[in-house]
């Protein structure tokens, strides 16, 4: 048994190597399955929506949730304006703890495993939902996500050309740079029109916090398969409502998408399938070759946990963390006060 | 400024080093004066009912506020049957984070912090509604709290006495050994009703997760201050509910208190004052000598915010931390996957 005091602690340095000692494509595929996992044993999980602190320049969510055994959290910022200071629009970190001690058991950075779980749900979500055969996707917003999605559809579902776009093309380049290596066909596109022609999936991930219109109806053709990963909070989405109308629509935990994702546009009542029932066989994914399915992305608490859990295995066989001394462990636990004494005891 | 991708962090042994550094006592009066602070500007906080993870053993919960410039959470968890294992019973840690960028700026231990904190508040309420020249403390529950809530008491209240007792004889030696060199006069007793004898103030801080009658009606004397500690979430209380109905009852957050509270044994109407009214003059306090006041506590997330922004502050003139890197920062923030693959290339 470890010492009481010690949680492991996997740094920004550590879940970088650990990534790169599985592999990037391998670490999407494992966390696809995993959230797979969780999501099919969905009812099993104490679910809420996420505790969101909301200012004008962004918000501070916690995300907890527990299967009974384990209790994972997430802290998670959006400020979309932290880009022009240089800094991440997104930064997270997370905590495992065990339910029958409340122990915590990891510690870990979630910055970089949020932009890999999020790319492993998006493709688990495509892997029910896009059409069969989808082998090109148009990825519009090539910010920090972009490489993440593009490398979890080509490991998940199959796909091999990736047309990119931004307003910004120096984004674009990055991203096309980035993916230089990976095996996947890159075409940098200067429109958003030129980026889905031919693509049987449409990935959105676009950071501004308010509504924009990064796809219009006229844009979104028969048979598409839309990835809806940038519209995540309260006033910020990035489809026309008419494309919402037109689609079949699967969320991930309907209190929370009804709050922040695409069909914050809608009312309440329309008619929306949790992506866990399709992954069951409860309900029906996509029905007809012609059909849009559209996966409002928002992000959810179980999806951390299956990430932290993840991370919490591959701990086993890939010792990349630190002990971090954060739980006071007295001799005896009624005297808290005494070990304070016995320190001092010791400092003299 | 600070590297981007550290966090300070306050591991426990550098908490002890920087409380023993600064002194306990000091502390303590400190803690209550920011929390004073804290409660006078209450109406500018974010508040909201912890999000409490209730389980057959025990719970863990997320308290978060925010006041507008800074945001701050604790974790912390509650499993009374912990003690059996040789574990705590609480354990916690905290973080402070800018809303401005959403980027933690600290991580700390708060298993002491908070044993500081509860104290602290403790005592910052019995100064508002403790009798006139109360000098004389029943502490009932002599566990890892008691010896924190004396020392607070001598310190912001003036008491001079404390009248120690537990159903466990071993947890009241442990008390009172520790106490030895505090300048307080501590009497072991061996039951309840004789701990009170001569007691202006009562403090009851037991573990049980049960309705637990610590006090009944009989034993509380006109003109006593109650200091209930221990009876902090659902299902567990140790005042009979007659008590309640004779007393003024003092809260710090109503809808919190009433799930957590003693006065969750009344009904939903039951009249409260909030603490933080009495503070600003805005309700009033003690009103006559024979009153029975009562302080319900159940800790809220103001007081950690406080004990937070507090342990930032005193970083900067005693560094007891050590630097984290938990948050990843590309050179160019939508570049993270850039970031992995620079580190891959530094690796081969």
């Amino acid at each position: 048994m470890q010492n009481l005091n010690i949680v492991p602690f996997v740094s920004v340095d550590n879940m970088m190597k650990l990534v790169l000692h599985v592999g990037v494509e391998r670490v999407l595929t494992d966390l696809a399955a995993c959230i797979e996992a969780d999501f099919r044993r969905w009812e099993s999980f104490d679910k809420t929506p996420r505790v969101a602190s909301h200012s004008e320049v962004g918000v501070i969510e916690l995300m907890p949730t527990s299967d009974g055994a384990l209790y994972g959290f997430k802290y998670v910022n959006g400020h979309p304006r932290n880009i022009r200071a240089g800094l991440q629009t997104v930064t997270a970190f997370g905590l495992l703890a065990e339910v029958e001690t409340g122990y915590p058991v990891l510690l870990t950075e979630m910055t970089i495993l949020t932009a890999l779980r999020t790319a492993a749900m998006s493709a688990l979500a495509a892997k029910h939902l896009a059409p069969q055969g989808a082998t090109t996707m148009a990825m519009i917003g090539n910010g920090a996500q972009a490489e993440f999605q593009a490398l979890a559809f080509a490991a998940v579902c199959g796909v091999t050309h990736v047309r990119l776009h931004d307003i910004d093309p120096a984004a674009t380049a990055k991203c096309q740079r980035n993916l230089a290596g990976s095996g996947l066909r890159v075409t940098p596109c200067r429109t958003a029109e030129e980026a889905m022609e031919g693509a049987q999936i449409v990935t959105t991930c676009t950071a501004d916090k308010n509504h924009a219109t990064i796809l219009t109806d006229n844009m979104v053709g028969a048979g598409v398969h839309i990835n809806a990963v940038g519209g995540d909070c309260p006033g910020k989405t990035e489809l026309h409502r008419d494309i919402l109308l037109r689609a079949s629509i699967f969320v991930e935990y309907p209190p929370q998408t009804r709050i922040e994702g695409e069909i914050q546009q809608l009312p309440a009542d329309h008619p929306v399938t949790e992506l866990w029932q399709v992954i069951t066989g409860a309900a029906k994914g996509r029905s007809d070759a012609r059909q849009i399915t559209l996966f409002d992305s928002v992000g959810f608490a179980i999806e951390d946990f299956s990430a932290l859990r993840y991370i919490h295995d591959q701990l086993k066989a890939h010792p990349y963390s630190e002990p971090l001394d954060m739980i006071a462990d007295p001799d005896d636990p009624r005297d808290l006060y005494g070990m304070l004494l016995r320190a001092k005891a010791k400092a003299a």
